[in-house]
């Protein structure tokens, strides 16, 4: 069970992702080397404690390439050229590096990746080697790559306490074209519906719209060069977006309610495909609400409370109410305990609902 | 500061939302009559404590009409012709029942509303007194309404807890077609490109796709009702959004990277747009993550914790990670108070990272 990734790990690029893969290979012990274009970002990198300056003749075992999605190929290229390690990145679209490297000599030596992590801040202080915990970390070897060099890879994403999902090159960006991109693009559309809205009319914000726009917060040109790097697959996608787009404009404008409803169902069945928590099928869960006053504790009490009457909170979502002092809370467990919790909070003097 | 709303309140529909400001309504000491299509939800209603059946010979001050989007303006009409009450409902759309009213005897008693609350469940079971603690509250008078009517449908606001905005029926319409019903339909739209996606594919969904996708979830038929009573602002919005999606699919195809990011800055614009919690500026806050085990008690714990530190948390968010008994746990406080409770944390031995 012993790990073939023994070290050095050289990095090159210490953003966020590619300091975070440092603290989490120091934490194992292995040796790390950092590569940046600002001396900067290494400097900060290495005091967090994610490994040393690289030097001149340090031979790495593997080298992970972290930079933005534009310069990846020639990274890759050059990372290839210069070491006999093997070399992956952290790229968000895995189709145009692979084209940049396909015929090169040591190619084989090439096993893309992309973890699924990531946090609305950037760059080596917002770094964490718990970043990638729990979450997926696609493995995407193409034809020739060597079994050994895959196998480093994955030892590299287990290291990271990362759950390896190995796909295509292809699947993969058909995928985040799906999970990501679109998501993406469609958040963004939904908010800059907003940007030029009278401040009375966003008055009648509620959550449902703060969630379908949340990620639209991202950095711009960061996701534009990640979009612009999948334009096949997302292209795809948003053609067939469009004629959907224009069957709900014919049916509102047919009062057509059926066409509507088709499309509302489709939704439905979307969000019943997505996996559910601990990556297995979606259980059947309950949600209950508790007014909570808006000041430190009361949080800290609640969850006391729900603890010592044992059920497992799923998950929380604290609403964002104007103009009062209290916070609704929604609590959102095992659908089966969904009453007892209620009535085990309302013994205890909680305002409560379902 | 005596209200104008002394009661009798009659409720026509006692779904999630009448039964909801029934319970409110009695809550306050106010006589309340409970009307429905269906005897069961009256009696159910009943049984909660929202009021009594309403008998032949019962006069209200108020009537509350609460029946689905496509009943309402007969309803609305029935009302007004059968008392000489005031009539307010509580529908998601405001220009099509009251095009219904106008012209006709006893319009000027009409004053429509609509509370921004709700939940994913519906039904009398899952109703509360306290749904509308802090929310906002439509108030959408038209030109000839009484001033005095007006004046009662506030206060029927402000007794259930909510916040009364006052919007003219058009104003309205506009304003939830911008901030409800095209993010449903784009969430929609987004979750109906999963459902025909390969499970391998959608084991890559992060939280982004989850809270872009989560409002899509709702009642096919419901909102049906409602987006089709909004054609007209919603149709204005859906062309607006058509040019804009035709112009990323022309960015993309060319390589116009420039345009793509315009319509990603918009993007960024439109969240920065919407109002913050207590309905003030959004204040600058900063997220801590910790790892938290997944099992009673560790909730607690954490927030037991981060209640001694005496830092308030403003919002809360628990990451769904696949295959792995520890849940990551986002903590969002005022920016100034992040480093403070992130260290603190770890003092205490928790695992976290900004």
């Amino acid at each position: 069970m012993s790990s073939p990734l023994t070290g050095p790990v050289q990095i090159i690029g210490t953003g966020l992702i590619g300091t975070s893969i440092g603290l989490a290979c120091r934490r194992a012990g292995l040796e790390v080397l950092l590569t940046d274009a600002s001396e900067d970002h290494v400097r900060t990198a290495s005091g967090l404690g994610a490994g040393r300056p690289a030097a001149p003749g340090d031979r790495a075992q593997l080298v992970v390439v972290a930079v933005p999605p534009d310069h990846l190929g020639e990274e890759i290229t050059r990372a290839l050229a210069g070491t006999d390690a093997v070399v992956t990145d952290v790229g968000s679209v895995k189709s145009p590096p692979l084209e940049a490297v396909a015929g090169l000599p040591g190619a084989e030596r090439y096993v893309g990746g992309h973890p699924m992590a990531g946090s609305e801040h950037s760059g080596p202080l917002a770094a964490s080697a718990a970043l990638f915990d729990g979450r997926p970390w696609a493995i995407t070897p193409h034809e020739g790559a060597d079994p050994t060099a895959v196998a480093l890879v994955e030892a590299l994403a287990a290291l990271c306490g990362a759950v390896p999902v190995r796909l295509t090159p292809e699947e993969h960006d058909q995928a985040v074209a799906r999970t990501s991109h679109l998501p993406h693009l469609l958040a963004a559309l939904a908010a800059g519906a907003l940007a030029d809205a009278p401040a009375e009319h966003l008055a009648l914000s509620g959550q449902g719209v703060r969630d379908v726009t949340r990620v639209a917060a991202g950095d711009p040109v960061l996701y534009g060069q990640i979009v612009a790097a999948n334009a096949g697959a997302v292209g795809e996608l948003l053609a067939q977006l469009r004629d959907r787009l224009d069957g709900a404009i014919a049916a509102l404008d047919g009062g057509d309610r059926g066409a509507l409803e088709d499309l509302l169902r489709l939704g439905v069945a979307g969000t019943q495909a997505i996996p559910g928590k601990h990556g297995g099928p979606v259980r059947p869960t309950g949600a209950v609400f508790v007014g909570v006053p808006d000041h430190p504790g009361e949080l800290a009490r609640l969850f006391a409370d729900a603890g010592e009457i044992g059920v497992n909170i799923e998950d929380v979502r604290i609403d964002h109410d104007p103009g009062r002092p209290v916070g609704l809370v929604e609590l959102t467990v095992e659908e089966g305990l969904a009453d007892h919790l209620l009535s085990s909070l309302e013994s205890r003097g909680w305002v409560t609902h379902r």
